[in-house]
């Protein structure tokens, strides 16, 4: 910690800064217990704003939530070969209940496909039961070594959406469906550009056909996973026997997909929008959106300033704003300034004798920035700055993804940038594991997506960047969390 | 299951009824893992219901909700005697995490005192961090060998507070308004009477100074523990070391409470208001509170009844109802009344031809009684409807608990009313451990709480039902779940 913030500045070492932002703000702290975290109240409640708005659009969109089991019978998991191999070293497993040794031991589910769908063989019968469009909040367990707070801990928070379809293009849909969602997600609330895609055959999820995923881009230039979306094709369906009447009276296999995001978005939230100073919070997901700070030093002016901070306060809430009015005694006004930043307060009213006497309070943005605003004005103003400061996070942050991004960069290019700076590089590729393994070993970088044409460049690559054969698709490679 | 509607009789096998009802409703479903059921789609918006309305009642008294690990360090767990004691057989223990025998087992928290007030360690220095009001919405492992859904089950979920104070005076009121809390939402949103008091020490949470309950009475005379609030002294604090500095300069430890509600107030919902046809839900807690059925038979009929379905359906939800429009093809009205009964839709809107030409819809109530509304007052008789459904269930649990309830019971009367029909039995009680374990070996009945003075007889008890000996307080005795 070596400036007035007590952060270390970014610049010095990023992830330092990280925890101490995090710690700043009080989002979440060490637990005793190896590997995991608590998410501390002023944490939780981004959470649950994140929470509200994406079961909002789920159930938007006919999803409904249901609750299954924390444990998993280990038999379970062993039934599609790839993602027991893809699951199994990270898993928890309970081998002592009530006492006694278990027959079979039970594993902390680290993802529910195999429980879920081993219901969703009871439930389903007929094609009139489909689509199965079903999501749960829930707690999830998977074993890690190096843990880092919100980005890798051995428990984490998460939904996780599991639908079943008639076929593959009602199940494909949905995973696409889903991952525009997220993308929405992603950069309407949370501010944070993000790229979409297909993941490789290397980076899919175990057990699924397909693997999309939206990837954003942190200031240190590393690609962090904020969500993905699987049409996980035939492959559950068959081991478990999810099988329906068709309108035709056949049967057949159902299609499933299944989705998610975590915990893991206040991690990228904070090194999307942070700054040396701590944490910033856009408005949208904002505990607190604006708080007011009264200053005065007389009993006179007491008066008057907390009158019209008390009215400004009730306004505004009046308007559906998160507000706090810090009336905290014997407490001076620059401490609760810092305290506020720290927290990440998009907008803060300070209200003096000289503003109560002019009839205005001053505006401070957390992103820079100081004006007056007309009391009679306040809702307004108030309103129109915070719709200001998300739009103006979302374009710094899209700013910044793209002067870190490189297109069409060669073998070179690509070593260079990944074992230096980092950021995204588009460039051509041959499809093949090799390749894609032998860069990981050379620069640690992945493909993050093969982008989604909106995100591809405008001269598609011609030969891979690797190997130079013919590309089959253009790849986005980072470094990432 | 033996009736019209699929369901076992009440008054033939209460037990078996309960899980048709269940079934029927599709609020839950048996799982392949030992000891835990799923939570379907019907019963978990029942469940985001009832955490809506507490969540706001936790918040609006200043509570504010975080997240702790899901793992308790087994020495955590043996840190407080009476704790471990109560708790350690009923736990599930990880041995194994990420391939490797753990060096120390984890339990999966079958409460969370030990690793919150592990954290309130670290988080309380001052007078000025407190009180510290912590909420956690969580799941909860307790391995049980007979289960019964959502009443007994190895995981559930529930809410669990904990809360700092300088003083047992504080804590006692903290303990005291959370009781009169969950009341509230027992009488006002589950309609579900209760009766609040304390537990005698053979009941009271292991670890507790004391523990206050709400207690409903089912259907079948038994007792429903619906809620626990306690003040835990200073046990945990001494054990786990959270001190703070007192505004006088010296060093103290805190006092603590906690308290919960779980999913198990679902089942206390169905077993409160339930008749022979399935569940019937309050329509403060109902997912689907009017469920619209058009009835026609030609194509012209059609129209101009899904004209004023349609219609109906909007300006309900504009009013910020909760409303299903059944425009299923192929399927018979009755079929569809069929359905919705079994899901305890409190008011049902027919709209036939008829009712069309009439200007007006004909309104059904889950609760017995039929009777047209006209268009034009369609929501203010809906919602006028609806609460008075509302009270009716609360006024009709109210006569029923009531009329299952004894005051002044004789030792005689005691034992053939708890080996007989069953209900409430109040009555003296000296105080001994020795005459509570008496009774319950001879009628398996407990003390449910000792009450508090609402619920007291007007003339107190002298002696104690079952040894004569002075009474030194009222109790009120039961069969339980």
């Amino acid at each position: 910690m070596s400036n007035g913030s007590g952060i270390t500045p970014r610049a010095q070492d990023f992830s330092a800064w990280y925890n101490d932002a995090i710690m700043r703000a009080e989002l979440a702290d060490y637990s005793p217990v190896r590997g995991c975290m608590v998410i501390r109240p002023n944490g939780y409640a981004i959470w649950e704003l994140m929470q509200r708005a994406l079961d909002d659009m789920f159930k938007a969109t006919g999803h409904r939530n249901a609750y299954f089991p924390l444990f998993i019978p280990q038999s379970f998991l062993e039934k599609e070969a790839e993602h027991v191999e893809g699951f199994a070293p990270q898993t928890a497993v309970v081998t002592r209940g009530g006492g006694k040794e278990l027959e079979e031991p039970l594993v902390i589910r680290p993802t529910s496909e195999t429980i879920i769908y081993a219901m969703f063989a009871k439930w389903i019968q007929s094609y009139r039961d489909l689509p199965l469009l079903i999501n749960q909040w829930a707690n999830i367990v998977r074993w890690e070594l190096r843990t880092r707070l919100f980005l890798r801990t051995t428990e984490f928070l998460w939904q996780e959406g599991h639908t079943a379809h008639v076929d593959e293009a009602e199940a494909e849909r949905e995973a696409r469906m889903i991952l525009g969602l997220y993308r929405r997600f992603a950069e309407e609330w949370m501010a944070m550009p993000v790229i979409t895609g297909i993941k490789t055959a290397s980076e899919k999820f175990a057990g699924a056909l397909r693997t999309y995923a939206i990837e954003a881009l942190m200031q240190d230039n590393r690609a962090l996973q904020a969500g993905t979306s699987h049409n996980l094709g035939q492959n559950f369906a068959k081991v478990f026997g999810v099988q329906y009447q068709t309108a035709e009276g056949g049967v057949a296999h159902v299609w499933n997909t299944s989705w998610g995001v975590s915990t893991r978005l206040i991690g990228g939230l904070v090194m999307t929008h942070g700054d040396d100073v701590g944490i910033v919070c856009p408005p949208r997901l904002a505990p607190v959106q604006v708080v007011i700070v009264p200053i005065y030093k007389t009993d006179t002016e007491r008066a008057a300033v907390m009158e019209v901070s008390t009215t400004s306060a009730e306004m505004l809430r009046a308007a559906g704003l998160r507000v706090e009015l810090d009336g905290r005694e014997g407490m001076k006004p620059g401490a609760k300034y810092y305290d506020w930043e720290g927290r990440g307060v998009p907008l803060r009213l300070e209200v003096g004798p000289r503003d109560v006497g002019q009839g205005q309070v001053t505006a401070a943005q957390r992103t820079g920035g100081k004006s007056p605003i007309r009391v009679g004005e306040l809702v307004r103003s108030v309103t129109f700055r915070l719709e200001a400061i998300q739009r103006e996070l979302l374009e710094r942050a899209r700013t910044r993804c793209e002067q870190r991004t490189r297109r069409g960069v060669t073998k070179g290019e690509l070593i260079a940038m990944m074992n230096g700076e980092g950021g995204f590089a588009f460039g051509g590729f041959c499809g093949s594991g090799e390749c894609e393994a032998a860069i990981k070993e050379q620069t640690k970088a992945t493909i993050r997506v093969l982008p989604d044409e909106e995100f591809r460049s405008p001269i598609a690559p011609v030969r891979c960047v690797w190997c130079e054969a013919p590309s089959v698709a253009e790849a986005v490679w980072a470094r990432a969390y």
